[in-house]
């Protein structure tokens, strides 16, 4: 898992989330993650080829996912309704879109599958994945996002 | 959606289940499933590119998992422990593979992510996709496992 990757992801979660949602971000520290577990309350899900083999995991907790939704959509939602779902869906693919232009002009391309979206509380994403992930917590006010990307070169 | 695409998966899962796990699986019949939602105690979830994007999720009730794992591993496992989401991601793996495998003989090449594997009591898995998924149901005796495949062309 390359250190390079770490910037075009925590660009492009910064990008869409203030330009689309309008919210301001503060990025902690990135970290390599050996446990292999994302804990959230709602998560995006998508599947990345070409370069490298991986996965983008976005994990929301429920507080965090309704005030950026929220902001987003102009809407008052309190539960991780339907529209909900579909715009972290929206978000999943955006970021994964972004950091991978920003990812090609490194010469390195990737292509993307289509996003889903868990819900559940406290529900667990175990990536089945040899390398640690690089992991990017940002907290929107005092709520908890976090950005997870494993990558294996083929 | 290619209804082409059915049994690619189909045989796929059953090559998988019966070869590495020696269980004996019932299909049902598979069926376009108009809602986005798949369920259950722990999936495991692959990300598909190339040829369409798309994304397979592979939903096992508790007590199918660990028939099913208990029976490849030669183990007593009673609760979805670390080993138990290993082998979930590997079938998946494994099923998204053989499935590939036999499309690209149809002249339609996909590549796969890393596999993610949730659990979580009922957690719900929302794809974010246009058009309606395949599902495939399966018994393991009187355990519930689906396959649900969607795929759409760029």
């Amino acid at each position: 898992m390359k250190a390079e990757y770490i910037n075009p992801f925590l660009n492009a979660t910064r990008n869409v989330l203030e330009t689309m949602a309008n919210v301001q971000l503060t990025a902690g520290k990135p970290y390599l993650k050996k446990d292999r577990i994302a804990v959230g309350d709602i998560s995006g899900i998508i599947g990345l080829t070409g370069f490298a083999r991986g996965v983008v995991v976005v994990s929301f907790s429920k507080a965090c996912a309704l005030k950026v939704i929220n902001s987003m959509m102009g809407e008052q939602y309190v539960d991780l309704v339907d529209e909900v779902k579909d715009a972290v869906g929206e978000i999943t693919n955006m970021v994964s879109g972004d950091a991978r232009r920003a990812i090609s002009e490194m010469g390195m391309t990737f292509e993307a599958g289509i996003p889903t979206v868990i819900t559940g509380e406290r529900h667990e994403i175990t990536r089945i994945a040899k390398e640690p992930c690089i992991a990017i917590p940002f907290k929107v006010g005092n709520e908890d996002l976090a950005v997870e990307v494993s990558l294996e070169e083929t």
